[in-house]
């Protein structure tokens, strides 16, 4: 019998359509885990050799060499193919006839995870996926001083299925002149389940997770992995912070390496366990430069694609998910 | 340069990123139509003759024939993997926890379009796409003496990549006990402009849209397709009845006739220039039994699946669309 389910802060409504289910370990494709390939291509503009390939390093983590040469771990550049760019000035609400519009003002970048292109994300160990965090951070403070980005979007799509247009591991982030929706409905949300409770609805559902314990799959001393209630997708899993923080930027460098080990543990989990699924992952936190706001708790979503977003999902809104999240995480624990 | 677009009704952000553009003629994927492949097949539970493998049939409409037997030229049965099932009692607001929930109460049938397995929907004679739009009618007729079904939401994928999982031409419905959240966004959306502007937007949007031109494709008596100006995907494309009208249960037969063919034209525009892609089709109508409401408007709207929905959409909530819907409708103009 199936049942629908509320997410507890933005309301948003899915189906569990256990009618229709799927058990965790026969929903898995048989596919090879990402390590095959070779650590070296002479044609990908992420390898090293080819750093002429993409425009100008914004930043990067090296071991040796200088900019735009081989040396580095961490390599950050601007979007060739931007959606938004910083030169298309900022007016607000140009309007075309009847519709509002606005110039496509923003920064679009890409994080080169590694040099090596076959390395799977969840086999990078951990001081380098530290590394790929604190890029993160870094280009949240360099970008945090522009006041016209009110929202840095960090994503990563893994695998051609999840939107991935280049092999080698990379994330990115659009720096927005506008919170978008999907941050904003959280932050609303947040904010009404305050109202009625004094506390964030994050750290309410941490707690009561915690708890039952049935879809946690991951807890270290300040990260908590779970697959959330009303899971949209099959294995779709949240890490939070355990402590109340609205904003990634405020992690401190001990939060940081055990945000590292959390997330090398769930995708290299995800790897193993699913066979390399696509997946999309981004973080979820408070605008650029808000004060800590007491209803929002920063978190990091993964999503893995392995169905189809249907006719029924776009029509409606509503997702109908075939693997209830206490199944799949129990399936998954790490 | 990129743009923002704002849609007018809903509020939704899309970024049209022509820096990333695909012209339309490059864009499209070199695949078959889908006029290949049998006619008939006999392990399919949707061809003739395997009546006895699909739930018995909820109506039909016939050229001979009785019940679960051949001679149907469109059949209505109830899905056999339901996502909602209407024995599942409606206890409202049973909880789990601190989640709020529901029986997975509702309704979920198959409407089988055609007896010809490898038909596209796009080269159906009209009269026969006009008893697929009779039969959804009847099924709104059916169902809306049910108070417990609020809305009816019709919707269509077509072929694997818009989640279909069946190849036999087939759309299906779904009753909700609630309004599903991207309906109601639209008729709050719509009822805010209406308080501004005293005017349906969709009224005022086909206005605008007919005078300049550039985004209609096709236009007959009763409809108007276009690709509207915040399109999320590229060759996103609505179509609209010219009269207003908030709920598809009031239809004239005229009407439905006219919008048989216009459906037609676009669906087998759709076939031969874009090569048959996969797309998701659903209509957009005020909840059951709703009185005439002045601010809506129904219509149906098609989304080809020609690039994946990744990280940045589903974190953000915002659409980056490569091809802009003036150019996709300058080459799909009918």
């Amino acid at each position: 019998m199936s049942e629908y389910r509320q997410d507890l802060i933005t309301g948003q409504w899915v189906i569990m359509a256990s009618g229709r289910a799927v058990r965790p370990d026969t929903f898995v494709p048989k596919r090879k885990t990402g390590q095959a390939g070779k650590a070296h291509r002479e044609n990908c503009p992420f390898c090293y050799g080819n750093e002429d390939q993409t425009l100008p390093e914004v930043s990067a983590w090296r071991n040796g060499g200088g900019p735009d040469t081989p040396g580095w771990q961490v390599r950050v550049v601007p979007n060739k193919f931007p959606a938004v760019e910083p030169g298309a000035g900022l007016d607000t609400w140009c309007r075309d006839g009847i519709y509002p519009g606005m110039n496509g003002y923003g920064v679009h970048e890409v994080i080169i995870e590694t040099p090596v292109h076959n390395r799977h994300p969840g086999s990078l160990p951990v001081p380098h996926m530290e590394t790929v965090l604190t890029s993160y951070l870094h280009r949240f403070r360099e970008l945090s001083p522009n006041e016209n980005i009110k929202y840095v979007q960090v994503f990563r799509n893994h695998l051609k299925e999840a939107g991935a247009s280049i092999e080698h591991p990379h994330s990115q982030l659009v720096g927005l002149p506008f919170i978008p929706p999907q941050v904003q409905r959280e932050i609303d949300g947040s904010r009404r389940h305050y109202l009625d409770r004094k506390s964030c609805p994050y750290c309410f559902m941490l707690k009561e997770e915690l708890r039952i314990d049935k879809r946690v799959i991951y807890e270290s001393d300040f990260f908590v992995a779970l697959m959330p209630y009303a899971s949209r997708m099959p294995f779709e899993t949240w890490i939070m912070p355990k402590k109340h923080c609205s904003s990634f930027e405020k992690i401190s460098s001990g939060e940081g390496l055990d945000l590292a080990v959390a997330l090398t543990a769930v995708l290299n989990r995800f790897a193993v366990s699913l066979y390399d699924p696509p997946y999309n992952l981004y973080l979820h936190t408070a605008p650029l430069r808000s004060e800590d706001l007491p209803a929002y708790h920063w978190h990091v979503e993964i999503v893995p694609r392995l169905n189809v977003m249907a006719g029924f999902e776009m029509g409606s809104g509503v997702h109908i998910n075939v693997t209830v999240p206490e199944e799949a995480a129990g399936f998954m624990k790490i």
